[in-house]
């Protein structure tokens, strides 16, 4: 009976965290707001053992953070314990095909004062959803002042499945993406099995690091945990001016091709969605595998227990 | 009785378009000539509102240019209101499997002086067409002095079908590449459908700038359009020293592998054939998604008209 | 009789050079040893007509370098003849799906007193023969100490099959990556045809160079044969932080997901494995297509003669 509980409990936990498989509306309330990021909060490079003040590692930056309903109160952006940090990357915005996705956006920088937006790849939606800044063409959508909110309207297509990236595209995108302001949408198949685990891994440079998730080094970067049995899932994608390579050691994966692989490049805005059944315990290292990316930060670790 | 009409000259303009289906041997007269080119027309960056001098903008350079039989007389080299610029690329030269193609190449370069040759990805041919300098082993097709002449005969097989590139790899081929000596080469399969639309986009540097078809930022880059319910097709490379990432909004498409994406990785010499049946109508861009290429003008519009 | 004796002969030399059909141990012993390496031997640039005094072109590094049993005696990593220099890259590993592999490692850095290691992509492998240096975590396999040995051991899986690269995951995997510390895993299916002529091109920068297999310009990079009919492998990887696109003139290849290419982009540790049939005779060029590289020494030339 306990374990009949448990399984429930389980299967309960999983339907509240993947979406059903019924075509839905799902909102999300985000907004762009001013933080405080540390590149490097443990302050060093356990590889190499060299230390980097605080003074070096610490900026100013805007975020996208996830809200609840009409912006009443800020939450983290993703689930404690999932092995990402608690603001880069944005919230992680889940769907399955046939779903519509409402996502409603504020700017509150007030920091910068600078204007935002956001612009989803992967999804349906009309030019009034683009969020791209074009004088002469695009609106409100595309150049959200501060104080000001925009509802994203997008359609999750059979054409949506797999892993995106979305940033904002305003006028001062640069800065923008440059600071983190990017996140991913995930969109399982009409009847796709939702992951056990899912990790999101978004390679960008930041300062004179190179980042995952705004992080670098081992020891900052997310450490991600999944046990033997495991369906696990790793969102990847670049923003930024550079070409990476995904390794994972101990570990290859299926390209769509039929390709077994275990090292791909993802170049800025590219996205790959990476599964396997896992069954090779022990404390594996992933990273960029272009060198003097690894060495500025760009490495982390990922845990499987032993079932 | 007007609706046949107009069917049957549409139906002749499309044999004029595309090749047919039997196989043939397609000619091409093709010189090398010194023109003065503009990288940013009209002098600025719209979305950033940048203003740049002419002086920063204009230099002198060699490129294909398409001519009548015997070189009689210079061409445009695309059809007006295809988008694309006059000069650069070169031309498209299109063929259909199993065809037989003679490029008649003159260096007419009498700017520079420099020797000229075409190598061409993608076809079959003998060591003689290869246009590829290599001090002991080649031939006259790999370094066309001035004034000179040579005839390439290449022929396009089962595995040759989609785009690719060609160019110039003599003996000062690097200087020709940075200065737009470039095309592309567009193969159907023998009984494949001839797209309505077709978009050439070649990512280069281009001095400072990082161009589109030779030309930088939006109001200078081709503008490509098509109407919903045409099948368009792009046909995109990259050229130089750096990898890209093709990016087009508010679309998706199929790779042969059955991915569904909207951004891919092109490196220098690589190509890629997007095709979709349009039905996304709207004011779109298209650009390089790393943001430093961007900035630096790699970037266009698409305008799909409703039907 | 004669062209009997020959076949069984070719068949002889074919068993040994391939990994035969049935489950093996297959043991290697590679030793970390001292070499004084020269990028440029012949001095020059044949393409462009520069010349290189011995000063800017040769230096000491440490490479990975096959021996017998026991490290009784050194041998070339390459049987001579094969197009490929004697030390870089290392041994090329060779097995068959379903194999177990022993790699007895001994590292004899008696020149730089460094810690090495092997660290082995596409084949399966416990932690402890990871050789990835992370403290806390790894152990004596990432960190072979002069004098010091490791045996990694490792098995090919169905999802192991084509050209993977391994190189040193020390504790100064930078220096030893820069310096030629790599080399690649060469995996056939279970009942796969072995070729006739196996390549293996490893782009790497090198000093102010650019590389394949150590080595930079025309007359100094390998220079591969085949004749007419030939099985040709190319296996082609990348070292260090740079993408690169590989391209070879007058063929083209099919991809694992049906597309033809003859260039295509290769990213720090991706490798990629082509085979076709071969039906081209002359000289071809082979080389990166990124252009400055192209013209820092990634080129070399590839002899097909006719049957």
């Amino acid at each position: 009976m306990r374990r009949l509980t448990a399984l429930l409990i389980a299967g309960a936990a999983s339907l509240l965290a993947a979406p059903s498989a019924s075509a839905a509306t799902r909102e999300y309330w985000v907004a762009a707001v001013p933080a405080t990021w540390n590149i490097v909060p443990n302050g060093r490079d356990a590889i190499m053992g060299m230390e980097y003040p605080t003074a070096d590692t610490v900026f100013g930056t805007v975020v996208y953070r996830r809200y609840t309903k009409g912006w009443g109160k800020p939450l983290a952006n993703v689930p404690s314990g999932s092995g990402n940090s608690n603001l880069m990357p944005g919230p992680l915005i889940k769907a399955r095909e046939g779903d519509k996705l409402r996502v409603h956006f504020k700017n509150l920088d007030t920091a910068f004062k600078r204007p935002h937006s956001m612009h989803f790849h992967g999804v349906h939606y009309k030019p009034s959803s683009d969020g791209a800044y074009l004088p002469g063409f695009s609106g409100r959508d595309a150049n959200v002042k501060p104080g000001q909110t925009w509802t994203y309207k997008l359609t999750a297509g059979s054409d949506s499945v797999g892993a995106w990236p979305y940033h904002d595209h305003g006028p001062e995108m640069e800065a923008s993406i440059d600071g983190g302001m990017w996140g991913m949408l995930s969109i399982l198949g009409k009847h796709e099995q939702a992951p056990d685990r899912e990790f999101v891994v978004v390679f960008s440079p930041m300062g004179k690091f190179q980042a995952i998730d705004g992080r670098a080094f081992v020891g900052n970067t997310p450490v991600f945990h999944s046990r033997e049995g495991d369906l696990v899932q790793w969102d990847v994608m670049a923003m930024g001016s550079e070409h990476h390579t995904f390794h994972v050691h101990g570990h290859r994966w299926k390209t769509p091709d039929g390709r077994d692989v275990d090292t791909v490049t993802v170049g800025p805005a590219e996205s790959i969605r990476v599964r396997w059944r896992e069954k090779e315990p022990g404390t594996w290292l992933y990273h960029c595998h272009v060198e003097t990316h690894m060495a500025a930060g760009m490495i982390g670790t990922y845990q499987v227990n032993a079932s």
